[in-house]
């Protein structure tokens, strides 16, 4: 597990702690106009703080960042910032199909000073080589040039398709070994979250499992945390067993854990977290996804809070 | 076979001509540092009009515009106008995954006269609904409020992995009939270009192939022509072949086009077009592409020339 500002091994930079823990990719709260809702946002950003959350990793996937523009990114990034949020806290996700996108959210979360960057690798094409997505990765790193920014590589096959195999990793770290710092593994595989463990983790590689369903596996073998969805509801007890996972109940939580993420997944994941997190504000605003995601129908949102009553889940403190 | 200006069915525009015959996304030729280079961009639009395009369909898949940001889309388009290449003549693509970007692009193409937009689905979520799909086209054509709109589909599976079924396709033109007028398919099934012909050929939708394999076949059951990649090197005759797909010698025709089509599909074919472009204007720089696609190897460049040689293939008065 890395601990803030250790030694670093491979070159690796030591100058501020590193991110370690629950991260939630921040759900984005829509007006009836589809525009992004920042004050919403800003409040969604501070409970999950005041709920453990290490880190706010805003525009990943469940933030529905893709249907966001480049513009639309930076302003709510300023908004955050400006809401007194701290940048050491944000993880944005700055990876898109245009290199000059990339460039230009990367460069704007470094000047923020954020903790890191989450990058999706260009996603249009399919079937590219590792070659031209080394390609990608350097041309970014030497575009934003800058020896404050820290990138942690997003594996997630089953949207993006395109993904990192161990040799890229391997690639990439050992080009910007400063620079390439960590990874979030979304391929919902074990397997190939342990590969990246058994690669990387050893030299102060931050792997990030994508689900909580992976926390305690992945903490047992050097990981870095979760960077999940559920995070967005649930982030107290899954914290808990981030701070618990030597203890003898911890295989207790990460059953409760699964128990709760099982129930959203019985449904379209991001518009059943709004539906929830719409129903314990009682702000019915925060059901609105931007096409192609729809909402949650009723039906399913009463029967996904049935099932998480059964499983006496609460959001504490949380308020419109 | 759409008819320019024909009296339209179901309530379609008849107001202007529509296109038809061969279109080509265009090439993006980069300079050294991957910027557009909108000198060879426009000079290569001339040579393919000169050729016989009937459009061009710039910001394609083969345009490698989705690694190019908003910006650089819309000032590349301005460049075309400043230039002089008539609007009337354009099939920009303008489908992102963000709602907004999308809108922002097809307001553009619409102000700028285009004849139409081509426009992918938003891509980045796989196994949408088409509820969702339907919402976001929906959400363009609303926004963009403009009589003048003319949305061409664009079904590429293969690649955005996000298509669009008979059933979406019905759902859209019945709700939009004057904006939803057309699409392209590149699923590289004949059976899935047949299916929507027979839906929809015959109330005026144009249904253009994506490759010029299947121009035959689409002509032949009511098709409006091919958007294909190979259109960049080899318009004249895909053209010669849409003008005589009547007479007795349009087997053979669509034979010769196979053939150098099936050339340049041993190799990727984008770096392999951009290649062979290179070599035919003598101009090196052409081989640029943005990552994650990487140039054509020369050894894989020099097999493809020679193939190419044996097939008798020329550019004819393409320069520099």
């Amino acid at each position: 597990m890395p601990v803030a500002g250790k030694a670093g091994e491979s070159g690796r930079s030591t100058d501020r702690p590193r991110l370690s823990g629950v991260l939630a990719p921040v759900l984005t709260p829509f007006r009836s106009d589809l525009s992004p809702d920042a004050a919403r946002f800003t409040r969604h950003c501070r409970w999950l703080l005041s709920q453990g959350c290490a880190g706010l990793a805003v525009f990943g996937t469940t933030s529905e960042a893709n249907s966001l523009s480049v513009d639309e990114r930076e302003a709510l990034l300023e908004e955050l910032l400006r809401a007194g949020i701290d940048p050491a806290r944000l993880l944005p996700g700055t990876g898109c199909c245009a290199l000059t996108d990339t460039v230009r959210l990367t460069r704007a979360a470094v000047r923020a000073g954020c903790a890191g960057v989450l990058m999706l690798p260009p996603f249009y094409y399919k079937g590219v080589s590792d070659d031209g997505l080394f390609r990608s990765f350097a041309e970014v790193i030497e575009r934003v040039g800058d020896a404050r920014l820290r990138v942690y590589l997003y594996h997630i096959p089953p949207v993006a398709q395109v993904g990192f195999s161990v040799k890229l990793v391997e690639r990439l770290v050992s080009a910007y070994p400063r620079s390439v710092v960590g990874m979030k593994d979304s391929s919902g595989d074990w397997n190939n979250t342990k590969a990246m463990l058994d690669a990387f983790a050893q030299s102060g590689f931050d792997v990030f499992a994508g689900s909580e369903r992976f926390l305690l596996a992945n903490l047992r073998h050097g990981g870095a945390g979760c960077i999940t969805a559920t995070g967005n509801v649930n982030a107290a007890a899954i914290d808990r067993l981030f701070r618990e996972w030597r203890t003898p109940g911890a295989e207790q939580l990460q059953e409760e854990l699964n128990g709760v993420r099982g129930a959203f997944e019985k449904h379209p994941v991001i518009p059943a977290l709004k539906a929830i997190v719409a129903h314990y504000t009682g702000d019915a605003a925060w059901r609105a996804t931007r096409p192609p995601l729809v909402e949650l129908p009723a039906p399913q949102a009463e029967a996904l809070l049935g099932d998480l009553r059964r499983l006496r889940f609460e959001m504490p403190g949380v308020s419109a």
